[in-house]
């Protein structure tokens, strides 16, 4: 069978949540440059597409993503342009779930080890069966996960990160949870369950509400203090002028549903 | 019954410990403009307050309090610039309990969402009521927490921040305490005392000292590590150079209470 | 006995693994002057040490280290160059673990308390005894512990933290495990142990790719997002021109143990 964008990673549609699943168990869903530049190109089409609210992202199979593809990165090992165009490349997907103006959940099942903790970690919010585990091995093979742990020190405390990359060990998906991983640890009959109340809940809120949130949360952290006060204050005042937010505001005073324009 | 700051905003004295009650139960203890400028007016009157030590923030009934005051805003829809207004003042407002000199304890009973969540989390400490509850829930009106977010994204991991932006649900106390938002949970019959003791606690350290540690404490936090470092080296050989380092570092080698000039 | 470098600090090898131990439990291990270039002296030293692949940091005695030396301090009340120079050079101690090219692990029995427990939060990784006891008391003597906080508001949630500093109260190992000032707690009888095959599964890693994560992990932190990916996908693409790197991938997939050239 020929490999196209359509073998690496299927789309589905459910009522507004839109599911991308890394299609390619055999390789263990890895990040060859080929896979994200369809996860790139998807992505891009998923921000503007109406009919989708938020974003599931999933892994076919028992590994939800190993991360890189090392028999490619060996074919070029004397290609340092080839390196640093995968690594950019991969940073680039990783900033593309971050800057996307929809919420992305991270559906993980199996295994989810390097760029594939990376994927995790950048995700808005993370739901893993209990079987689900996640390190970053790099050191383990001579690779720090260095662009991995951008993500992963974002999201979990400093000596966790740490012991994480020094180790290279596996975590369990409780473990995974206490530290602030991912959300919510579920039994793996509920998974697909759990994972799409979730993404309904949030599919039912007003999209434009949805986007400017999700850009403000994440421009803000990398603010000092004052600086995001006055940068949130005049995202609210501007949010306040949105049809959707005027509409709420009088639905919920006159206690009834509102009802979104911008869905 | 005309409204007045003082009918908006209790203060009462104990000890050190000045609790500042927000008072008016019957609108959820709600940030309408007036009530930010008089909680204002009380928390600059208390910085300099000479029998203030230390700062509770309390709400008055079973909400401690519900964010901004949405009949307001519905009234001023049409004006863009009073909600700029608003947004920064209650900006303002926040960033006056970390600049305030005093520590400031959050005694949460009830539900604190949105602005009120804010408050929680933008106080130095908290301690809450096994039956508090916690949201930023104005995703569901279309106004989402952009400004609840800056304080909320400073105390909490980041997904933990974006589960309860993106879906607005309430969490319990206990959670809330688990991801860092709160420092204690109590049953609620021995709420006050908790805070009352932990205020206490506090109040019989010197307040000079508290003043120059509090305000290097988030200052520092906005630095990069060596900044950081360069600037905290000055604070504490000036803090050493005051009566009541030298009287406390006297006290602990003779083995005896240390007196306080800076009370 | 005159006090010499080498009965301030012991220094013990053993396969890849050299524990630095602060030897002077009559003085509660505290960081006089001499002990911080002491100490200074050793990280130096170890830096370019081939037979030192991780530092395990400890403490002889029942105190860890009880932070700085409150005579010593005393007897230069009125000299405010000193003090300066005291806690520049302690912040410059701090750093240089942080700076350290090799994983320091903080071995924990009895008692850390201020600069003492700002050396483990200044270590990669920290393991505690269950009996280990964790303080930034320098409110209680009316020099707040602003230098100290450096380290643990980089480890800990900002209201821990600060529950920490304005109460200046003991937290037990269990306490420090749950809010991430140390990794794990165990049995004080399987402490070094557990130290000890933590600290050989890392030394079993590659020196080279150790060296380069480590660094890349504390530059990025202060970096914004888009420039932390920026810097990390060139180091992950230098890391990969690497022996080691190019040997461990190999060995990977030819499922063999790799052969480190730099270890």
């Amino acid at each position: 069978m020929t490999e196209t964008a359509e073998s690496r990673i299927k789309v589905s549609r459910d009522n507004g949540v839109t599911t991308v699943t890394l299609n390619q168990p055999e390789r263990r869903n890895s990040l060859s440059m080929a896979m994200l530049e369809t996860l790139s190109e998807v992505l891009a089409s998923l921000a503007t597409d109406a009919d989708t609210r938020v974003v599931v992202l999933a892994g076919e199979g028992r590994v939800f993503c190993a991360g890189h593809d090392l028999k490619e990165i060996r074919e070029q090992f004397d290609r340092h342009e080839f390196q640093l165009a995968l690594f950019e490349r991969c940073s680039a997907v990783m900033q593309q779930i971050v800057h996307l103006p929809k919420p992305v959940i991270a559906r993980v099942a199996g295994v989810a080890t390097a760029a594939g903790c990376q994927l995790v970690a950048s995700c808005d919010l993370a739901v893993a069966a209990d079987t689900a585990r996640f390190a970053t091995p790099g050191v383990n093979i001579g690779l720090f996960c260095s662009t991995p742990m951008v993500a992963l020190s974002r999201n979990v405390s400093r000596k966790h990160a740490m012991e994480m990359l020094l180790t290279g060990e596996m975590i369990s998906a409780s473990r995974a949870e206490e530290i602030g991983l991912v959300n919510r640890v579920v039994d793996e009959q509920v998974l697909d369950d759990t994972v799409y109340r979730l993404a309904r809940t949030i599919a039912d809120k007003s999209s434009h509400t949805l986007r400017i949130g999700k850009e403000a949360f994440y421009r803000q952290l990398d603010m000092p203090l004052a600086e995001a006060y006055d940068y949130t204050a005049k995202v609210m005042a501007d949010n306040l002028q949105a049809d959707d937010a005027q509409e709420g505001i009088c639905a919920f005073l006159d206690k009834r549903t509102p009802e979104w324009k911008d869905r």
